[in-house]
């Protein structure tokens, strides 16, 4: 089971093109999943073009995955052959550091990147350590639920972390991330304030769940928020003007931000001294994180919006991405 | 008892000048406390100077309060004439907002500084909302616990909130508000580590209780604490080498600001993400806090190290703190 297919990339920002691949001898610890639907992510795109200058070519992107397990590890007991699994940003970590071993394994210095040094899941196969293997509980569409496994759990945490069902929440940009954030923030219970700056997404905010919908290049609308939110996760990529919105945080709010922001931010420290807020960021989540996380989406029927492309079409799909016309996931169901 | 004497500000950074006021006829909330010691904070020389623009004059400074009660309102019961007990940074709150009602007084609109718009502690006589003046417990030294009601609470709330004794804690700053700092997280059982930019300190500070002391300076020093702090207290109010310090952070490690530091702070969302870090800050606490800082206070034995100055050498003691020659804190002695 060691020879796969798979979309390649050779350099920086090239097209993808389809090659065989070979994976070598499967690991005491791994799970071979045969890819049924992979979605694509944004840092797809970023990995892809080497934007964040970690990236190791050839590259085999993709981590949204959702498959079926076709082969494991001697060492593995916590799936087995033919139950559907996903796989998201990681694929390993150390399980023996501290943070592995406090159950934030999203957090340990040696975590495997599943795209990075990794093959990823555009592909026939893909392999991935037990831990970070998850089941797709049943009553989860799969066909749907790839886009879950990174950009879901990115927008699920903080919402798990720091929102109650009583809390006011924000989501600033209503794309990939943010309509999942919508999604998951009404299915919570919150009360929930969308932000866009595109008005044609104001209807389709508000059938994701929003109660209100603001134009985030409204300086007016902002205001009017002021003081009223317990937490505001920030699902952008772009600077923004960060004052305007800590004003729009009740107090002992909370402004999260899980966009890879690379400018620095001006933080004023006396906007947060006296309401007590803070200013925070998280990266997608730990193996039980996503496991609640898949649980939670199947019970309250949270799924993306998404398009399919067949895996044939993945550079089409790439640039559809770039382009901004997603809506608001693009997966690809694999056609090898 | 509605006139006293009282050290006047009559515009902003001139000299404090001796003068009888008037309180007028006591409020139904009110407790009138008759002074014997007020701590100088650097507050109040902000507010002297109107560095704020919120200075209201003729200013009575003064918010680090302990005295005898000499009469109440009406509607007291929380403490009785001849209590003694200490004021802080407020001296009152609405007490029916949803900041009030949830205990987190501090947070209050409406909250009434002592020295804003409100005649403060450098007087023979000061009042006070029954619920921001809080008794002093048997034990603690009350000559000595006056700046505990404002620095003291501003560090040790932090602690209290962020902190566990298992927590490697970090405090930067060390000066009126850092020392505190270092006996609080000392007695909190922390492992402590003090950044000072003053060699001349590095003893003082492991007298204080500091494990390990760190030139805030020495940039390869900074360094070797990478991902090891669970709370880093910046006390200082000028800008610092804030990616640095972020960097001392462990994974979920939080860096919290208690001084009020003007310019913007040039924060990488990049640095907080992958570790899952944040920035928060806070001002003083609430009368709970408070309660809870004084009864913990007294029983580790943590009080300031302080100069005492009779408070007729007012004017003296104000340039000795701004100069920055005062080890660590000053307290003014009544002696109307």
């Amino acid at each position: 089971m060691s020879k796969t297919t798979a979309w390649v990339a050779h350099a920086a920002g090239q097209k993808l093109v389809r090659e065989e691949i070979d994976l070598g001898p499967i690991g005491a610890d791994d799970v071979e999943v045969q890819v049924e639907h992979c979605g694509i992510c944004h840092s797809d795109i970023s990995v892809l073009k080497n934007e964040w200058g970690m990236s190791q070519y050839p590259a085999v992107l993709g981590h949204e995955v959702v498959g079926r397990v076709v082969a494991i590890g001697s060492a593995v007991k916590s799936v087995s052959v033919g139950q559907r699994v996903g796989i998201g940003w990681n694929s390993a970590s150390c399980m023996h550091c501290r943070q592995c071993m406090s159950g934030d394994h999203q957090l340990c210095s040696q975590a495997q990147p599943t795209i990075i040094g990794h093959r990823g899941g555009f592909a026939g196969l893909v392999r991935s350590h037990w831990a970070w293997t998850l089941p797709i509980p049943e009553g989860l569409d799969h066909a749907e639920a790839g886009p879950l496994l990174c950009g879901g759990i990115t927008v699920f945490n903080p919402i798990a972390m720091y929102a109650q069902p009583t809390s006011r929440v924000g989501i600033v940009g209503i794309g990939g991330l943010g309509h999942m954030g919508v999604k998951f923030a009404k299915a919570y219970g919150c009360d929930v304030t969308a932000f866009t700056s595109s008005e044609s997404k104001f209807d389709e905010a508000r059938s994701f769940g929003a109660h209100h919908v603001v134009s985030s290049r409204n300086s007016n609308a902002i205001k009017s928020l002021a003081g009223t939110l317990d937490l505001l996760v920030v699902t952008v990529n772009v600077p923004m003007d960060w004052d305007a919105l800590i004003t729009t945080l009740a107090p002992k709010g909370r402004l999260h931000i899980v966009g890879a922001v690379l400018e620095p931010m001006a933080l004023s420290i006396v906007s947060l001294i006296f309401g007590q807020k803070c200013v925070s960021s998280s990266p997608t989540g730990s193996p039980v994180d996503m496991s609640d996380m898949l649980e939670f989406a199947a019970r309250q029927k949270v799924t993306p919006q998404t398009e399919h492309y067949p895996m044939s079409r993945i550079n089409e799909a790439f640039q559809r991405l770039e382009e901004g016309k997603a809506r608001y996931r693009i997966v690809l169901d694999a056609d090898f």
